[in-house]
């Protein structure tokens, strides 16, 4: 590195990966973003999207994105598989898998396509909420590592509080990386798992819980994503149900500027 | 059949899967539920689902299921095959993809996992709507066949009818199966399909649509969806963003007694 070059910021080392052949390469998991057991899923998700976005055969921009999560992922080293099942003239399908010790650990189906100007309309609401400016960093004490890469201002809803009469388990939240990072598909497709889960906010009590399959629309391409640059994005979640051991989590990622970026979707394993 | 048998219900015809070999099978679209082009999205995902119910290896009941829909499914014979790519204590990861001609025109990862009582809330609410009984059933003249196996009353957000001022996308609908069936994962995921592409709505103008990909979580297990019978269910649909050539739409479907069965997320695209 010459004295001209910035560092590499620690999302881009979680997620850079070495070529073994072609669609496979190798990665390493990052301490920066460790969770309580294992990595934060927001960087093994966006692990298996950068090995779609880094296959030579890839056509457009992820429009949908959808993360199994099989078995925990060790610490250390892994391989990443990507293989188009089917290639249209302006579409493509992708599986990609997560390899440990010769096991299938997290895995994912992509959709790419071709993004063209149509017919536009926002129907869901871009929340009346305070400028990030206006609010308090959320204490990152007590918490996992990958906490430590966001900066997060809650506007309601933060982690084991007392839930809001109306709506229990919602929190509305200004996110960004940190250090600061311009918004890509990689940052946006993490930052979509960076929502606490939704039953330590609606009953304030830590309990065993893992998603096990996340899936993330993304409704911006490549030029509104950068147009972002580094500013906060505004997260707004909730969850539907809880019971026979699994709930189900929704969440909007506004711009600043009242762009919705993406809608994302998950269902959880809960204990007790 | 002897007269005693009742005749086999639409819906299990379409569904039917001969055994060809260990998580393999034939099947067949039935042109009861054919769509304006090939086969209705919901009866080619619940065929998917139907390939991991029947695996011998199968462990507990459907909690995740999303199908993309890669390429068109042409009418007539096709190939099934599903796989448990990881098999845990309690759950289970699949893939299983449809085969025609020797290539994947759909496929699928499906979540199942051993459920048990837990403390459980439901958060979304259900909606204070006219029973079915007191509304008119949907007219299917000029639609496509697939409509005419379900009863759909529509309390608002009618097919190509005047978008409501508040939520000009949403529609609540009353569905069941015609003729009647008793509720199970099969016949919930296929009616997770049945809203009608949520853009007919917001926007009453025909263009040409596609669903993407499709994901539902069923937050009731078997017993429930048992319980349900042939009753009719409610549906809520919506979308939160159209552009750039796609749009989202998210669904909750809830027994008349007001329990949350699943909760249901797609990605479309559109032509202009």
């Amino acid at each position: 590195m010459t004295h001209n070059e910035s560092p590499v910021h620690p999302l881009d080392q979680a997620l850079a990966l070495e070529p073994l052949d072609k669609g496979h390469w190798q990665g390493t998991t990052s301490q920066a973003y460790a969770n309580m057991v294992g990595p934060f899923g927001g960087t093994t998700g966006a692990t298996l999207l950068q090995g779609v976005l880094s296959h030579e055969e890839l056509l457009g921009e992820p429009v949908s994105l959808t993360v199994n999560f099989a078995a925990p992922v060790g610490d250390g080293n892994f391989e990443v598989i990507a293989r188009p099942v089917r290639t249209n003239r302006n579409s493509q399908h992708w599986w990609v898998e997560l390899v440990q010790d010769g096991e299938v650990v997290t895995f994912a189906t992509v959709v790419t396509a071709r993004r063209r100007e149509t017919w536009a309309s926002t129907e869901a609401d871009f929340p009346d909420v305070p400028p990030a400016s206006d609010l308090p960093v959320a204490s990152k004490e007590g918490r996992p590592a990958w906490t430590r890469n966001y900066d997060m201002r809650f506007v309601d809803g933060a982690l084991l509080g007392e839930p809001d009469r109306d709506y229990p388990s919602r929190s509305r939240v200004w996110m960004q990386d940190q250090p600061s990072r311009p918004l890509d598909f990689l940052s946006l497709s993490a930052l979509c798992d960076a929502f606490f889960p939704r039953i330590y906010i609606r009953r304030p009590k830590l309990v065993p819980i893992g998603t096990v399959s996340l899936t993330t629309y993304f409704h911006a391409d490549g030029e509104q994503l950068a147009s972002v640059g580094s500013d906060p994005v505004l997260g707004v979640a909730r969850a539907s149900r809880f019971g026979k051991g699994f709930f189900d989590q929704s969440a909007e990622v506004w711009s600043r500027g009242g762009e919705l970026l993406a809608t994302t979707h998950q269902v959880v394993y809960f204990k007790e």
